[in-house]
């Protein structure tokens, strides 16, 4: 898996207090940055969080790279509407080789790992074949759900925080869950006000909300 | 595939008339209905459809049960974002069997039915084997996009006229096609005027928008 | 104001109920409601809440008529998104009396009965002159925020949630918390289990999320 | 009426095209945007447009200070859902002095305006009484329709597009095509290609759409 940050909103922590500020003030729009400094910037968001007033975040987006992840995965991952999606495609793309991801689970075990290469070695036999008799797009019904796509996304900070809530979460399944701290890591490093808390429920105010589902887990970001 | 309409907003036609008809009217919300008749709620649906004017048909909604599709189709299905997915889980369903749809350009060409086939056999040992050794949301990293799903789907009816358009288009996979007329011919059963010209756009007073990506086909039903 | 439940979803939980069994069976989607009693579909509804599962929930649509609300209710409602709204439009329609909303913390004092009183003449003159003048568009710029207006609004049982919980707290304004508490009022008595456990935070396992903002009252239905 | 743009995705042309390239190439995604001119993402944007796949410009999104628009425009404004807003509140804001907006067509006879100014007047009154009297929340109610108001708003390039088409429209009312067009413009200026044929049906290869309700005129953007 490959995450990198594209490109993202310029100087988001500003923008977004700028809008904040605009809803609780009697000053012209083009007064709004006028001596917002980062620092105040950030203790006003600080503010907005401990309101739960998330709106102004919505400002702030975020465009990603993601390289290198399965099937399984993307259909996880457009499952979060609030965001927009541009993937490779299966059916115009004709792939000569078949990358695939292999769950660590699999990996760590001989036995699962030699059953594992089976199939896809069956399967990659079987989609060459049919490129040569069929389209593109009938041929990848062979493919598996291991088989990695690329995909370019972009979220507002407030989808984003909503999608680490629910991803960096232990019950979340182990490769989305890599993504979400990746991309975690990657918004805290440009925008750490907007993503101070964010993360799994456990981590913040709120608390555990995965009622009789909980992992019962001390939250903790080495448990990642 | 199987299609089928579980339920939908009652009296759709009437209800999209009614809030039409609060837009420009003085009338009172619980005089809407009065004297609102199935004709006259067609009439002004026919005219709200030459003012293009959709917004009122998004009071009306419809909910389908949608199995025996493939997880190639559910990964485009789900892009549609103004809709309501509910999804048969890898994760937490082990499956006993693995059923799969055919695409017909394989199914109508033995060689490529035999490559598939034994591609499918591979994967459903290696499944079944996995299943043994590792948790199922991993297993199912070898199933194939071809794998049989279920869903229901709730869409409104504006939404559906987008999904119709996109989808019933030869530009669209066949089985993604194949659903989409399906889901137009049982909502045209229940609310005729809403979908009176839902389909291509090639259909309607619209015209083809594909441009240089036109199938160049007279429109027509029978070839969908 | 005159809040009704204009319609919905047929058997909005049994509807619920299905969609969330598929998602963790492998039953057919033709079997999904075989055996489904009300009685189990409330007691698996209970199961999703504590799970926090909430996307099944999408599947209820409900379709309320609002009537006799002020425009500030109605700018602060249509900007819940994920909602289609049809409103009486000043545009299109020439009022020929000024119906208006009267907070009541200006009925119950004279003196601002008073200065709202002269205000509103002011304007009811205005209008009736300027529609002589200027197209009715334009005439409603002298238009208050305290204007009746009305509503047909559809909103899913997930999105109807995160309404009651932000328009049932105190820290919402008077008059759409009134309609907040109706619309719970009727969505209550069709689909009890959806709304069990609606409102504001302070009534859930959730808890206040006002930070320092919260009322700090101790959460109360006769309170609302 | 200011209209601003406070920022948007950077090289929001690269970054669409990028997207876009990404869905038909087997390209790494760290590979996007090697070789990629600003011509030759020209030249990949004018071809989407013609294939009518607009997804790809979701990536990019504008950010916009608004200021010295009436409340009439803002209500219209927020009907447009996917985009983020942030107002300024009449709820936590009093205001010392009734800014409004004045239609044209009222300013421009003299009876009409007079006839404003005496409504305008009285409810200046109004407003400073009732604000000694009540919270600034209920003393907003005799604001009318033309008070002023400020927004940051934020929305991709695609839902642009579609704001464009609707609001660039002779049949928008004149306050809000006024912004539409001033929009357009600050967005043709930093990524023409995305917007090259962006404004009203007319201005485009899809034509008319307003079937009985057209305005009948050659477009053209003098008559903006």
């Amino acid at each position: 898996m490959e995450v990198s940050l594209i490109g993202h909103t310029p100087d988001p922590e500003l923008t977004v207090a700028a809008a904040a500020r605009l809803c609780y003030s009697p000053d012209q729009v083009n007064e709004l940055l006028d001596g917002l400094t980062l620092k105040k910037a950030r203790q006003l968001i600080n503010k907005l969080q401990q309101m739960r007033h998330f709106s102004p975040f919505e400002h702030a987006s975020f465009t990603f790279g993601i390289a290198g992840v399965s099937r399984s995965l993307s259909h996880q991952l457009v499952r979060h509407r609030i965001a927009s999606y541009s993937q490779q495609s299966q059916r115009y793309v004709a792939f000569s080789d078949l990358a695939v991801v292999v769950p660590p689970s699999i990996a760590s075990k001989p036995e699962a790992q030699e059953k594992f290469s089976i199939a896809m070695d069956a399967i990659r036999d079987a989609y060459q074949s049919l490129l040569e008799l069929v389209p593109a797009e009938d041929a990848r019904y062979v493919l598996p759900n291991a088989s990695q796509t690329n995909l370019v996304m972009t979220m507002n900070a407030r989808s984003l925080r909503n999608f680490f809530t629910l991803r960096c979460c232990t019950r979340a399944q182990w490769e989305i869950r890599e993504l979400a701290w990746r991309m975690l890591d990657l918004v805290q490093a440009v925008a750490p006000s907007l993503f101070v808390d964010a993360g799994p429920n456990c981590w913040s105010a709120v608390g555990c909300q995965e009622g009789t589902m909980t992992c019962g887990e001390p939250p903790s970001r080495l448990g990642r």
